[in-house]
């Protein structure tokens, strides 16, 4: 399956006093670029919790910085989905520097379907070829 | 009713690259500083929602910056109500440096009862000792 | 002088157990608008910090919520210079749901121009069309 | 080295509409356990950063997600140093509910150390035996 690419452009709320971005906003960034990998393949991740009631509870995030992002750079996210069965889900990232390119972290995260109450739940198979299962 | 103290200390991820606390975090603090004046008057404000379905939905806020807090400053959130009625509810705020008193912000939240829908509703009675109603 | 439109989508780090957006994420909104109406203006907020030492340091906020936003909606942030002189500028906000237009917020900043050290400053002469001085 | 323990209690802000905290908070808390493990070895970063210019980048970070925290839980950062030398640090972090210990995240973040423009610098020797180098 290829790659979803999703921008966003670095807010001042997302730094913090070295002048670069907090790291822990990488990981805001690629929850947006999951959504959008979800989107770009016809399913709203809002719907699939809604009116399906299965959620992506995060298990595992991990995340290299490469290079500083800055304020008001646009970035570019590059999801992929690296793994997937009916119980779980692993994205990759790659966030670069929309303006040249240049790499700027690299990061996983896994996630397991559960239902509204957090129990761990199987994907129904309708959902399946968004996943690439 | 007299005020209720609680502090926080400075988290590097609430920075920015000015150097000092992003503004938008001020509110957070507020938000802590009412949930332990309820506490502080017998209530858990996580109770009253889970068990009654009581939400403090905010309708209005707005604050006043005198002096920039910085990093791993501790700060006291100085918090009172300043009006309340079975529909709504006015916290007062002060902001506080707390190595030297310097006042730091003034702040006001305006908020409103609702159901578990966010429609408005009437705070239950065994509730009002605690907002001074 | 006319207003700017920009528009964010609403993350799910940006919403709250109550199911809707947390309230002081609509501040950051606004820093977004702000921004968006600096750059409509042909001048990078960035550059006019990095390159002049200007900063805008926030005096004061102020917000009426008039309706929750929720995840994944999009949200158009109408910003506006409501009053403007080379010591400080006040901007308006107008918060809509850009599915139907329904008006989700209504707020204004106020902000002192400052230089590096954070002390008041004038805002150089080049800069005074952007702010309609 | 023995680990130190701090304390954080889960603020409304830190939810997210699952109604547990979003998985990116944790990562700010690792960063109050590593500041007050400091802290608690006679030195702050704080003064570090400002006095010697001394910033600790982060170049990695993990979490895996055991169970979730919620609003207005005690959380335990149990931190330690997992390994140091003058170019960087690796911390480790045991998140616990401190109301039964139950174990809710483990975390590793990888630092290099940094001089004010950010690029690879060498640990000061005065400040090797708070790392245990």
């Amino acid at each position: 399956m290829t790659s979803v690419e999703t921008r966003v452009r670095v807010r001042y709320a997302e730094t913090d006093q070295m002048g670069v971005v907090y790291h822990a906003n990488y990981l805001v960034w690629m929850e947006v670029g999951r959504v959008e990998l979800c989107r770009s393949r016809g399913i709203s991740y809002r719907d699939m919790e809604a009116n399906d009631g299965i959620m992506l509870a995060v298990a595992e995030v991990q995340c290299r910085y490469a290079h500083p992002a800055r304020y008001d750079e646009e970035v570019i996210v590059d999801t992929v989905i690296n793994k997937a069965h009916p119980r779980m889900v692993v994205f990759g990232y790659r966030l670069l520097r929309a303006a040249d390119g240049k790499l700027l972290a690299v990061g996983e995260t896994k996630h397991v379907f559960c239902d509204r109450e957090l129990r761990p739940a199987k994907l129904p198979a309708k959902y399946w070829p968004v996943f690439g299962i």
